[in-house]
């Protein structure tokens, strides 16, 4: 992603590999701040605040932060403790447990000596996995918006409304959900993107400022409005990104999707989630399990003495939606569809 | 309302009769002001401000400032000219028209000396009429909530979620959803509001504030977590007011309501909309000709530069809705319905 001419992804290992460089996105969209991180006291910090968020990044995160624990401590107890430090900061998206047991299963049987190194190393490898699955996304999303492009004779701009930010931000580089709309806006087709504000953390503005720094024409909404635009014909498609995809398709994601999802049912707007496969729980059958974070009631800044409530996810049911976007193509949102793309994901018999 | 243990309503004709006075909506919750109008211009600003707000109360704030008007020009221009300038003010609710409307044709036939007295006994009798239909709907409304508490054997508080305000400080007093509340609460039918935010305006905060000074136990989320709460089984029943009630039962309301009632829906809850007799547009067949307020997006308050829309309102349709609590009981929402309880708003053949 090109910041002001300069091109950036949203985490890298510094030249001393002995720390990892992070946007603040806590600071955004007013500051554009590099924050440096050491420990991984500072790593689990910057994600439990959100300075780094976005399930991918977070897994990416969680694997710097694990490396960096083991300079310190390279054995069997530094490594499980940095391990339960990383996977209790954030409960809902998937990808922080599973890049953190990718990783301690890996190391495990590397010698103590070479571990802070091989963490590293695989630290480093998951982020260009990380890039490399978001670049399929946006070619497997880009085939839908041009598709609906042709559905209206290449007459007039595809309206798609996203909410929370599921671009670049929230992954290492493109974007789940933004990446087939770069990739669409590069390749000349119109486009306008709906962006719901996000209440209580307000990911729309990281929205608003990517699609802005990339030239995308958008329109941020408060998380109200969606339904209504939806039934004034002025959404064609819906797309979002995902914390945690069970096997039958239920999708985690921030907080008011489901409510979306159901306006673009009730409206006949197809309604798509992309998910790379790091972010589908091969282990859990349906949604319900999902842990879904209750976060500070302070977050929504109100009024102190106001009571207040702040689940951070929803869970939308499979049947809600139209198909998921992988880095392998689009699937149904059912297990046997994610098997037919992911087969060695199918357990044994 | 009974306000730090004094009563008030949200709209009176001072003293002197020469002003009214309000309670300034724009300040609360954080200060309770009490602003006094003194022309139509003064009245016409606090309702396009929203220092008064709600369906009903703007109804009748309206017919405060056509009698203002006519105390300085009680000539048919001065009355025509107060009409437009009041009903240009908002164009969503019914009341404000309907009120304005009413009083206009009632005028006509006054001698024009009589007119800004007669006037202001009808803006007075309109804000006795309101306070009237709110008790009969939170009669109506209380028995509903009964009825839940009774579901459940009694053995534990009904969950209601409403958005907006549509309480006490939308009326001139009870208010609409929240009146059948406040009777179940002092009738001692344990209860607990969910409370949406509803951005951009964080009318959710007023009725906070009002359900906190009648000791109702709330919380207040973001107009996200509804669903959420809904599919997690923590919302019995869901309770809303409504600014323009279709014919067919189509009911506009303050926007994200279309997208609760959906919820509602989806997870078997019943969704009431408390709604005044005022508030239906009995020359109105369905929801889609009701005209959406686009207000001004700096109501968003979101940094400069960033491109905003901010639809006030929204329609959901008939079949979302569970039922219409009026002042005369609960209507199905439809045509036959209102009229077998409002028989003389049928057309004569």
């Amino acid at each position: 992603m090109r910041v002001e001419g300069r091109w950036y992804r949203t985490i890298w290992l510094d030249d001393d590999r002995r720390s990892v460089s992070i946007i603040d996105q806590t600071a955004l969209p007013g500051r554009f701040s590099i924050v440096r991180l050491t420990t991984v006291s500072e790593v689990a910090e910057a994600i439990a605040t959100m300075r780094v968020r976005g399930a991918p990044l977070i897994g990416v995160a969680a694997a710097h932060g694990l490396a960096l624990a083991l300079r310190d401590n390279p054995s069997d107890k530094g490594l499980s403790t940095a391990h339960t430090l990383l996977a209790a900061t954030r409960p809902t998206a998937v990808n922080l447990q599973w890049a953190l047991d990718r990783l301690r299963s890996q190391l495990q049987s590397v010698p103590i000596a070479d571990r802070a190194e091989v963490a590293q190393r695989l630290a480093e490898s998951l982020a260009d996995e990380d890039v490399r699955a978001c670049e399929a996304i946006g070619r497997s999303g880009e085939t839908l918006l041009r598709e609906k492009w042709s559905e209206f004779d290449q007459r007039r701009a595809i309206n798609v409304l996203t909410h929370c930010n599921a671009g670049w931000l929230a992954t290492v580089d493109w974007g789940t959900a933004l990446a087939p709309i770069y990739r669409a806006h590069d390749a000349g087709i119109p486009l306008h993107v709906w962006v719901d504000e996000t209440r209580p953390r307000n990911q729309g503005l990281l929205t608003a400022w990517e699609l802005a720094q990339h030239g995308v024409p958008h329109t941020v909404v408060v998380d109200n409005a969606g339904g209504h635009l939806m039934r004034s014909g002025k959404v064609d498609l819906c797309l979002v990104g995902t914390d945690r995809v069970a096997l039958n398709g239920d999708v985690a994601n921030k907080i008011g999707t489901y409510l979306k999802a159901l306006a673009a049912t009730d409206n006949g707007i197809p309604f798509y989630v992309a998910a790379p496969s790091s972010s589908v729980d091969w282990a859990l059958e349906q949604g319900a399990s999902i842990p879904i974070e209750e976060r500070n009631g302070a977050e929504l800044g109100l009024p102190v003495g106001v009571p207040v409530a702040n689940p951070a996810f929803d869970v939308t049911p499979a049947r809600l939606v139209t198909g998921l976007v992988t880095e392998r193509g689009i699937a149904s949102p059912s297990q046997d569809a994610l098997w037919r793309l992911f087969p060695e994901r199918r357990p044994s018999r």
